[in-house]
């Protein structure tokens, strides 16, 4: 079942060690077929050494085994929630990755101080609200994605494909799970930049609008033209 | 003699310089057969690169040396106290890692700013006391860990798998060698985020005690539901 | 055409991974044949893993693709004003490497703390100004190169085979591609010590101009006595 | 010539980049026979990947090259003083590593901020005066060794094996080439640590004289106990 999206999420969560993201099992890939429906996630607490094709989950919209013996990632619910609302995604990651956790721990967005931001990210990189004591003790990696959700009330996450959760991590998205993977990398480069940038000089500020513009809309789009083809 | 528990400890041991822990002859690793009361520990100043499972040395509780023709590392006595004293440990590390060292060499404890601390260390990792000048001038290296000891006298040590030794560096444990290990690495990469994130906002402070309880209560002990069996 | 020529673009965009300055597909490396008037540059977007030969893209001073089926790199514009501005440079480098972007971004240009940065730039590292919105809406890649050439117009591009690019990131140059990449990683480690020298002493300003003469001078020009011959 | 000891100083030369201390061509270790009064040392310029025993420069303590086709080093004459002035030494490194060119950069001295310091360097690892406009423009090379002996007028070299040198960078020293290298590695690790320490704590200042006594002395000279010989 769904054997191409399964080997497309290994290598995506494989890639996650190779890029530096992660260390042990924290962290986690999955993806979406949106025909079917169905997520294919990564097991919980599997060490990426070990970890093939057979060890990933699949499972519905409503967080139902569909195939699998393990258990699926204990994130699966905020996986699900972003499927649910973020309707062009296809791909999730969720890693504690230095810079970008380093920022969900300020409890800080990132605004974007440099072009690097802007050829991936439409403008801050927001950070979530803080959960209350009834969503943390309740459906916590529900109520996880659902912080998510409000937070984006008025972002496009087409344009922004990531967020930062008080306290805890980034979450980050793409077409599919290669996409979001890449955008996990350069959220957490670009994370480190902006805080070396705000330490050698605490009064800059995000970059000229048309600056953001200019780089963002030549990478995305209808009219981009970086590249060998239009990736909008 | 204790053929099994020498390979882990060997393994163990080598995994230092290969998680960027050590550098040189720096950190050691030991662990407890807890039936015969004896501890397989690392020579003093021996190369990792050289290291194999003859040069180990096995010391009783008393420090005596039972089997090996090395001298066992000069922390032996930190090492025997912490085991007469934390009952359910079976593996300690000691390393100057270079954030965990940060911290110690600040004097400072490192408090619980995300979810990362919280799935691993219930709470703020202490920092000892200092050292006075008969301890130091005695039995430097049993009083040290006398010291590690009093700083837990209302702490936890199976929730609180590490301290930091004041002007010193870090000490971690768990279960057996390669769980003391695991805690090592992750108390590095821990400080390291404290460290920048407090560099980033200077007003953040440990996280809400309900997250708290969240990620260490979902990965440890009765409830938990992380990884594919029970841990705690 | 232009067989060896490809052969060392080919080499140093490699290099651009090899020494961690640049993930993905961002940065480019491109060199001039002095004679002919054209240039040999890196193809945009395209993965470094997969790159040949075949693939770099020759163009002539006025841009028009002279040879190869896939687009030249997004930022050709801006090295074709600087092999028109800056008579003797043979090779240029862009990347976003994180310390000489981190610059960037801060807007500052990067003063001679020491004799690494005298060994190899002689003076200041300059920070562009910003341009303006007609310019972003313009030509924007072709303004960046004359805003990098106004820079210059009171320094010497031969002692000053660098620059950073408001917001944006740094541009190296050199008698060839080799050179230019060499540029670019000193660059890139004379920016990331500029910025903890003055972390750790803020007081700090541009070394002795007697320093700055003795280093820049025995390694570069007439009477250079730095390795096994003259380089000037 | 010296067959055995080229070999050591080659080896300790391609140790540098081993260590991640120097990028291309910069630093250089020197070795010296104390029978004959003959020195090894790295040619100058030449890259590490190509260098072999033969390229090496035997030169006597005035700076006649005796054997070898190359140019010495350019620092050459830094090393001769050294020799001259420190009796007890048997090699000599010179790098621009990052953390200890940062603190020379920074003109400021290295306090000893832990244990770490404590088991190598015996107290506050100096920073020299900075050279004046005769002697930059006069035997700039010479007097560079020249202030680091000044600087030594009350410090041993044999309990304090290294030196920050103005605006420049370190030099360390050891019994013979392959313990300055390993001098190189531990004071770019201590810098490291130090930087962040004050940067955590900026309260914080050297330790305890009977810790540092107790750390130096358990490592080094006529009672210590650490390691499988005595090292003194």
């Amino acid at each position: 079942m769904l054997e191409e999206l399964k080997k497309k999420v290994l290598k995506a969560n494989l890639d996650l060690p190779r890029y530096g993201l992660i260390k042990f099992t924290w962290g986690n890939v999955s993806a979406i077929d949106r025909e079917s429906g169905l997520v294919v996630i990564k097991p919980s607490g599997v060490e990426y050494d070990d970890m093939t094709e057979e060890d990933l989950v699949v499972v519905d919209l409503e967080g139902n085994v569909v195939e699998g013996s393990l258990r699926p990632s204990s994130d699966t619910p905020t996986h699900l929630v972003l499927y649910k609302s973020f309707k062009d995604i296809g791909g999730i990651v969720h890693t504690h990755s230095q810079w970008a956790t380093t920022w969900a721990q300020a409890t800080k967005s990132v605004p974007a101080l440099g072009t690097t931001h802007a050829d991936h990210f439409y403008g801050t990189v927001p950070c979530t609200r803080e959960l209350n004591e009834v969503e943390i003790k309740g459906q916590y990696e529900e109520e996880t994605g659902n912080v998510i959700v409000e937070t984006f009330k008025d972002i496009d996450p087409n344009q922004m494909p990531g967020v930062l959760v008080y306290s805890h991590g980034p979450f980050t998205w793409g077409k599919n799970a290669d996409d979001a993977v890449h955008n996990a990398v350069i959220l957490e480069e670009v994370c480190k930049m902006a805080y070396d940038t705000l330490n050698l000089n605490s009064d800059i500020g995000s970059i000229d609008n048309n600056l953001l513009d200019k780089h963002f809309l030549r990478k995305h789009g209808a009219n981009s033209y970086y590249g060998q083809s239009n990736r909008g």
